[in-house]
């Protein structure tokens, strides 16, 4: 199969800094976090307003790749399930989708939430609903 | 900033065999498809049931990249937007995200639907929800 190689457009900056310090999902009380869009992918925004629900796909730099089962939600009472069937940061390509508001809007930066994404975590696509 | 390889972890078995004859999304009167996964990743479906409402992550690999503005639906009659702002399948990490049902699960394939995207389109993850 072939390779592929992603280009991330921004960044994720937040006062979450360590994977332990953030919740499961984004609903289960993430706070607010700035996206920094890199320079060149700016004018890909145009068109999104404050208020708009997006979704962010991120790239969940401090997963495990190796992973393909897991106790979902870390819990050793739920049995060993594939992590194509949970919503487990680890898996063989650690895409996070979240499902967030637009809070405040610039040229190259929006804050918007609820995100559990990390400080650093790299942001690889933005869209509209699903 | 960082470059990120992508392993495809399977890939779709559809009649739609060219861009020309997908709709635009999966609702929009697109087919089931079968998607294949790969002898190694398999493990990570375990779990997973007929019926279940899934999220496939695809990579659109005849996409174009560099397009950061579209006219939304290809119809020139939309205001130029930002792609960021839209579902087109063209932006710099051309992901597509597909909500589809189970309909037959083997150890290897899955047929879900219904399912836009094309004969030979990479698929990178599947995820339980948003």
């Amino acid at each position: 199969m072939v390779e592929i190689l992603i280009k991330p457009i921004g960044i994720v900056h937040s006062n979450l800094k360590k994977r332990a310090d953030a919740p499961k999902q984004g609903k289960e009380g993430a706070p607010d976090a700035w996206i920094e869009i890199q320079k060149e992918y700016t004018s890909g925004l145009q068109g999104l307003s404050i208020g708009d629900q997006i979704i962010i796909i991120t790239w969940l730099h401090l997963s495990n790749r190796d992973i393909l089962a897991v106790h979902p939600r870390g819990n050793k009472n739920n049995p060993l399930t594939g992590v194509f069937a949970t919503r487990s940061p680890n898996r063989p390509n650690p895409l996070g989708l979240h499902k967030v508001i637009i809070k405040e809007l610039s040229e190259n930066t929006l804050r918007d939430g609820p995100l559990e994404a990390i400080d650093g975590t790299p942001v690889v696509d933005i869209k509209i609903s699903i």
